[in-house]
């Protein structure tokens, strides 16, 4: 059976050129997958040209959010946006997924208001996937929740577990709280109190964790509020890029050590691939009642198409699911969820 | 004239060793320094054997604060501890600096009850150097302070640009504030306001930074709480040695690639060392009255003799007296401090 995905063709930088070639490149990858492309039909049918897929239909939306635009403005007066278009079909059940490379604030804002939250969420969070010495971590939030709550943290934690478990197959994910020391009492507030509360938690916690530790692997899932996951995660990508740099003015002198260089670019670039999983296939968001992948803003053609084998993947591996299942079996953190 | 610089002996986890070698070393380095040994005479004296300097000498003080031990107990009740008699000596005139590799938080803590702060500062806080791609950049505040209000981030803001101006020899620094995003409007609420404070500040701000522009070197001084400065300066240090290892694991297969690497490993353990401040030189406490150097736990007796010339070189370059004239000189920085 197929899987429909509705993808915000008008959604991200490269839009709707990007989104109308990942779509085609998608469907010749994944024979299991339908897209709907949401958005301006006459500006997506002439990007088709003859080449129609069986499983792409596009679907009509007038308006266009930019970029720039204010999140709860949008989703207040555009109704017929390509982003609000393509929660509608998700909710109405015609889709199974979203994918949106546009503004992500009004990505966040409309899938909360048209899906909902799911039991014992309070607030939705971006999970993405980091490269570590071991192997592969989670950090949860990357970047949806700005000012948080010690319960809100709570949740991400274990929507992280989660994660970890079915989609890193991880079977006891150890959980680490990002903070300044390793000890419970350091940290800001609300680090300090998150600590009590996972202590108590019945997830496998293994306490605070340092900046350092993010990429040596010893936990599965790194818990933080979304101000300091994104700046995490944006300064690991510059920092990849300026250590490339640097090194390209050291190894200026010497002929063999451009040579070396030229191997070590090749490791620092995947790194940044790797690193930048949003750009590779999109981030969830977890949290609200519906599979949505949130994609780079400049996301190519070649990434809209990972993101929608992303959203595939988590709606084969039944993740919304499994999610709902495992927190609704929680009932403190339901609770919690009512504060 | 000699410049005294008070050392904690017992402070830092490879002390008395390294502090009492890094203390020879540097007085071996820097003519115009002198150091009182701060510490028990009974473990410092038999480490100098006969090696006795002129320009040394063990000042008594019977207690050790732990590295684990609260701070605000320490400084309660451990009134003749090493830190605290450092600091007393800098208070008194006898000594000029103080430097500490000893607990931090007894060190911040004793330092603003002995010291006080200086007019225009509510919280004292870390400034640490970066390198760039351009060169150096000051980020500021590196860890002091966990838990900060808008104010707060705009005398921090004034203090690196101060610092940048004094000891990096920037005519008109460039401020950014991290956030999530350059727009004014994007971040969490303690940046917003913050935003908003330094528009007004008269610096020339340039706006909100995000994590991939701290080590482009667009900016001179990058201002955040202590919480996310700490969490950059550990995931930056973390990453580089995490790359490293990624990098050997993929090179391991080619033999030119190996000789690559080595280069390669050369600059990024370069990067390392230039990251970790503390660990070359230790870095500057700003905002209390007197000048303080705060070193690595770590530090090993190299690192100690970095942080002498460092404080030496603070004392001669009057930095501490021009902070004080800079920020009087600011009534609405004044003003705000006494809020």
């Amino acid at each position: 059976m197929a899987v429909w995905v509705a993808l915000d063709a008008m959604g991200g930088d490269f839009a709707p050129q990007a989104t109308v070639e990942g779509a085609l490149m998608a469907l010749k990858s994944f024979p299991e997958l339908g897209v709907y492309l949401v958005g301006q039909p006459e500006v997506l049918a002439p990007l088709l040209k003859r080449r129609v897929p069986k499983k792409l239909e596009i679907v009509p939306a007038k308006e266009v959010v930019a970029m720039d635009e204010s999140p709860i403005g949008a989703l207040r007066t555009k109704l017929d946006s390509s982003i609000r278009r393509s929660f509608d079909l998700l909710k109405e059940g015609t889709a199974q997924a979203v994918v949106s490379a546009g503004n992500s604030g009004a990505v966040l804002a409309t899938a909360l208001f048209v899906l909902g939250r799911i039991k014992g969420v309070s607030r939705p969070a971006i999970a993405t996937v980091l490269p570590t010495i071991r192997g592969q971590a989670v950090m949860i939030d990357s970047g949806a929740n700005v000012d948080c709550k010690p319960h809100h943290l709570l949740q991400f934690a274990y929507m992280g577990a989660v994660f970890s478990r079915e989609i890193l197959r991880v079977p006891s994910p150890k959980v680490g709280l990002l903070s300044i020391g390793e000890e419970g009492g350091k940290g800001n507030t609300l680090v300090k109190r998150t600590h009590q509360l996972l202590t108590e938690s019945g997830l496998n916690y293994v306490g605070n964790i340092e900046g350092r530790d993010i990429y040596r692997g010893e936990v599965d899932v790194i818990v933080c509020d979304g101000f300091v996951g994104n700046i995490c995660l944006k300064l690991s990508e510059g920092l990849a890029e300026a250590l490339m740099l640097m090194m390209a003015q050291e190894l200026r002198s010497s002929r063999l050590a451009q040579i070396g260089f030229s191997f070590a670019r090749g490791a620092l670039k995947r790194f940044q691939q790797r690193i930048d999983w949003r750009e590779r296939g999109g981030a969830p968001l977890l949290g609200v009642k519906g599979v949505v992948i949130i994609s780079h803003g400049r996301s190519d053609a070649q990434a809209i198409k990972n993101a929608l084998g992303t959203a595939l993947f988590f709606v084969k591996e039944e993740v919304l699911e499994n999610l709902s299942r495992d927190l609704a079996e929680l009932p403190s953190l339901v609770q919690s969820a009512q504060r």
